[in-house]
């Protein structure tokens, strides 16, 4: 298997019809990724060698999908320095707050780029994930830029429809 | 030095203005406690080997105060299955209730006993901590109810003196 | 009939279905318990007496669930010196925020070990009274690191599932 | 002494601060009032005894302010069939939301009428009091009418005042 | 028709569903009531009359539900020197917390009596109505009695059927 | 005196400090205004008088700055087809969001054109009624885009002397 | 096509139903309108060209609608010195607020009146739009008001029912 | 001077003390960066102009800092492929949580990689920055994982020192 650029962790796998938004994303991109499940919880010493690890097998982005007291993101920030991005998943009761603050609320010193909370979110970090990919990959930066472009004739599109009416 | 009942970790100094409300119940109580400064953020390998072997050391109870993105309870309960109590630290801007909802919305296998927000919660963790202990010290339990006592004397004392008025 | 070691008292038979999963939980590690419908606001004086007995008949650990102004577990603390852990039920109208914070921000003196909102702390309530109960049981204390082992073993098998596609 | 019409509680003499605005108030009409301190938590037997009694001693109305994980209203109320005002006092950290929450979402069976947050809810239980012992006295009920108009009649200068510059 | 005692008045037909509750229990305990539906933004002259009106047409307590903005039980509570009971009713979007806090945050001089969101409030609307109509009415005090010993019946008999299992 | 375009209301002289930044705006427009000071709560029927009035007297926009349960806007939104533009004033203990919401969450037929919390809120509302004023006012619109050239000066300005460091 | 007088723009087709009630208002009052599709973040030329060239095209209002991190009437009011009317569009987990802090919190110099979220917000955007486009043209105001006499009347009708019953 | 690899851009000079906590990790770390303020309201067409060249002008990452109804980072990210981080600036009145869910809650299609409210938030956007631009500089990783280093041992000093008391 190609070593992935991009890997895809979440704290469960109830988390899944919401990250693999994200998978859909990289896959369209051709840009290559893993997907692991981890908890900060449950699975702490896994969680922590993967994390320590990721560097060294070449990835080069991380997304981390929880919710709750969601402390996936964090700890695995904790334990690389690779870019870390957040998608905080909706919660039945609090609705996705609680997942959100325990995301973006780091201490100085360990950030987690954190998106909006749920399908949106997941969706947009495996864009964000593209944009920092990117950085030193011309050919993708200009995927990227055609992909916004298709996404302003969309909304064009949509604005035509509706005017004729 | 004693091996401590009572282990008190938080995440920076800048919380043991709070925390040491907690220090001062236990000290009052005769317990034995100790005093750790640990991030699951800035030191999660010290963080993860003092949680795998503090039962080890015969701690009993853990009390973790954290602020913002509150990880420490839960990474702390991730890694040990002594009662670890969480006390949320106020933030300046959201007041602690980000610290709150990190600590307290854990996944399920997983608890923290949490406490009230700030000061209130320091103290709290203290006798909650001692509350635990006592349910095999009779000699503890007695000095709890004492202490219950004393609050009610208290309130009762003040109630006494705002009459006469 | 054993006398029980944990109480699981909830304020309404509606608040049941979430309660039940402490209560499976107890079962699976073989922790006597007894369940209880108290009320601060309905049956105030059968929860005062409950609540002052509590201990003399042995109980260990007290675990109250209740929603809204959720008083329950707070007004079973003021009137007992063991460890009272909440179990905040989510509310059809401001989700259990309300209860949450009813049974979290407790003063100083009376302190109460709060769980998550709804099922998560239900479960969660079960696991931090074994854990309570485990501070002078070797043989519960080795019941839970297998738990948390399964825990583990569970996110891992998951995990290569997952890898596998 | 002559017998109080109106009992102010309160949790904690912190508290005073805040609740003298409900004393001052009932003094400018010339009811009588008693005040007390009294806790849910910390001195539940003499909360619950006093509760039991209010009636028997003729009180009419009970007026309680606390903060926090704020119980004392509910559970006067769920002692009591007099009219309990329940006052929510700010907290440092969530400013009394916690405190209005825990005072307002009372199960059904168990009102508690609940005021503003902080001064505003002070001085408004003691009119809301008057306005309840004016249900039957008519003496009463024109002082509320000539406080009204006073309160008109300060807004009507200010305006003037105003217009004039 | 009798003069009512009680004057149940809502903002919309759409809070019918829940007012009702209140209508229930006041019919139970034999106390007339009217029902009423005006708008403080879109019958305000018809509202402000209702409202100047009720004391002399010999209403003792006025119990108000509104949803959203909601200015109905202030904006009577101007208007009258009778004892005000505000319902706030939940909202598709906010859940009620909209409503709660327009109602509940008065400024001083004019008080609402503020009960919980939704059907547990409107309950409890009619059940302080009552508490308060039975400040001069032994009558009435002593049904509410009876009706507080059935409530603590009901949950000892789920008490005491659960404990059977 | 010339009539007034612009009607700035507020609850209390309290609010001044913050509706006056509307006032300075509209005067350096040489927009004509008056200041009054009017509550929905203490003053309504010199409210519902004033609200009645607004448009006979050619007023052309309101401008009603609130605080807490603010019923201002919308008691006059109920008087009036003016437009009117509420300004939520920050309390000391809900920082605003209770205003916030008791003025914008209106029910469908009376709107409330409303501002940001506190100081921005004033000078917004005193730019938006000018915007309303230019809808047929071709100078006032000039003005109004000078205004805007102005601001994106002084951002261009700033912006210029942080990169000359 | 007539020029309209009022242009309602939303970010995304799935805003229509809602934005949709809109429309129906001010096609009852025979105002001219258009709907546009235009999003601030996936077509920012279009929206920043059509935001620009509104005034000229004699557009009097603009009401622009949108859900969660909702830029669109706030970059369309920093590109236009017409008055713009904002709708906060709820979101499936926040329901909205983050909708409505977004439209509302906009900094001094660049106002959006805003609405309430969802549905009342669209019709009562209608509404405020009408009322501003009426401050110049009488026969407008004469409709408006009838149309709060037939709001009054709705409420009025409805009160003579219940009260029947 | 030298082309900037990281763009700071802030709405307005009262940001400058947030966000200066980025610049100087920037500096820390060698790193090139140009600091600019430009306000999505108040100069639109600067800030579409600067966010469409910056790729061209080899900036590789944009932090962008603003508060309240926050669209300067969603409105740079609609104009460029770079990844854009967001730092919510805390604000006088909601304390940055208007701030926040402005940056956040994005919709997809547009990500903004969202820090914590203030001061962390500043910090933390640097290093975010700087593990982006690590994605392809070995060299700088190096660095990062020092200064994580750093991080431990700074914790661990603190530790120690508390230990030694």
């Amino acid at each position: 298997m190609k070593k992935p650029d991009v890997s895809i962790v979440m704290g469960s796998t109830s988390d899944l019809p919401v990250m693999k938004l994200a998978q859909e994303l990289l896959r369209k991109f051709g840009v290559s990724f893993e997907t692991r499940i981890l908890s900060a919880h449950r699975s702490p010493d896994d969680t922590t060698r993967y994390a320590k690890n990721a560097a060294a097998r070449d990835v080069k982005v991380i997304i981390a999908g929880a919710g709750g007291a969601a402390h996936l993101a964090g700890v695995i920030a904790g334990n690389t320095t690779l870019p870390v991005i957040g998608v905080p998943i909706k919660t039945p009761d609090l609705k996705g707050i609680d997942s959100l603050l325990s995301i973006v609320q780091m201490p100085s010193g360990v950030p987690v780029g954190t998106m909006a909370i749920g399908e949106a979110g997941a969706k947009n970090a495996a864009i964000f994930a593209l944009e920092i990919l990117a950085v030193k990959n011309p050919g993708l930066r200009k995927k990227l830029r055609a992909f916004k472009k298709e996404l302003q004739l969309a909304v064009r599109k949509k604005d035509k429809t509706l005017k004729g009416h």
